[in-house]
């Protein structure tokens, strides 16, 4: 019995009790967040967000990859949505010096060493700001009149605006 | 008025019923969830998980980009989750018979070609498998035991086994 095989019974629950038959592909609040995949953070919950409501993107660091651009990129151009979110998080593990500290514990760890950058960042505030003004740059993301930057609190609850 | 200021009330209401102050950052569950960034697929409630149960990495598609394979390197190398759960869905806006379709539709819309991959797939239980495969042949993710692909259903809230 594997941990999977667990939330597979909460599956099956959530398809017996489920009632949201024919929503929408293009998310009804015209958001999209961009949050870390940190498992104490609970983007649709904390915001309150129900089936249908926003496009979620999460990976290492909530941070601006070309993965993230090109998500961010069909969310608004294909899918209509008008406002991005970005959660960071207090006590992150992207939280390093250098992209070369965490570069190394992988090669520990792995045996190989991974060629694509690793997004590590040393100040929390200072990466918000730095993700918000990334997505400013980026051409492939047109709609920039609200792109908001938050730190959420994992030992508090909250969500506290930096940018 | 935004939506985003919608939501921050709810992160407010959040923060005030909030009582997990100390959880680990490790997922407790050891389960990473790779999933599409679709509205409509809630993937925490869809398999029960609470906070700090569960890595959680969604992009376009839910499929095996140059960031979702960092994230999960990340995942197991340094936070020790063992399992995989990869959820694509019924509905998605990536299936498209080819990247070159949604290529055009982007720079229509935008003026630019974007040069990343774009990851559309034109047939929904090959995607799964493709990408299920694609996590067992990288070196970067060395806990391959339980890597297994869904197809969550938007229509009747069912998650179904691909492999």
């Amino acid at each position: 019995m594997t941990a999977t095989d667990d939330l597979l019974r909460n599956a099956e629950a959530y398809a017996q009790r489920f009632d949201k038959h024919e929503l929408p592909a293009p998310p009804a609040r015209r958001v999209a967040v961009l949050a870390c995949m940190d498992a104490r953070l609970a983007p649709m919950r904390l915001l309150g967000l129900q089936e249908g409501d926003a496009h979620v993107i999460r990976n290492a660091g909530g941070v601006v990859s070309d993965d993230a651009i090109r998500s961010l990129a069909i969310s608004q151009n294909l899918m209509g949505t008008r406002e991005i979110v970005v959660i960071q998080h207090t006590g992150c593990g992207m939280l390093m010096p250098t992209d070369d500290h965490m570069r190394r514990k992988l090669k520990e760890a792995i045996g190989e060493e991974p060629a694509w950058p690793l997004h590590t960042f040393s100040d929390l505030e200072h990466s918000v700001r730095e993700t918000v003004d990334r997505l400013h740059r980026t051409p492939f993301i047109p709609h920039k009149g609200s792109i908001r930057g938050f730190v959420y609190e994992v030992e508090t609850g909250k969500l506290r605006e930096v940018t």
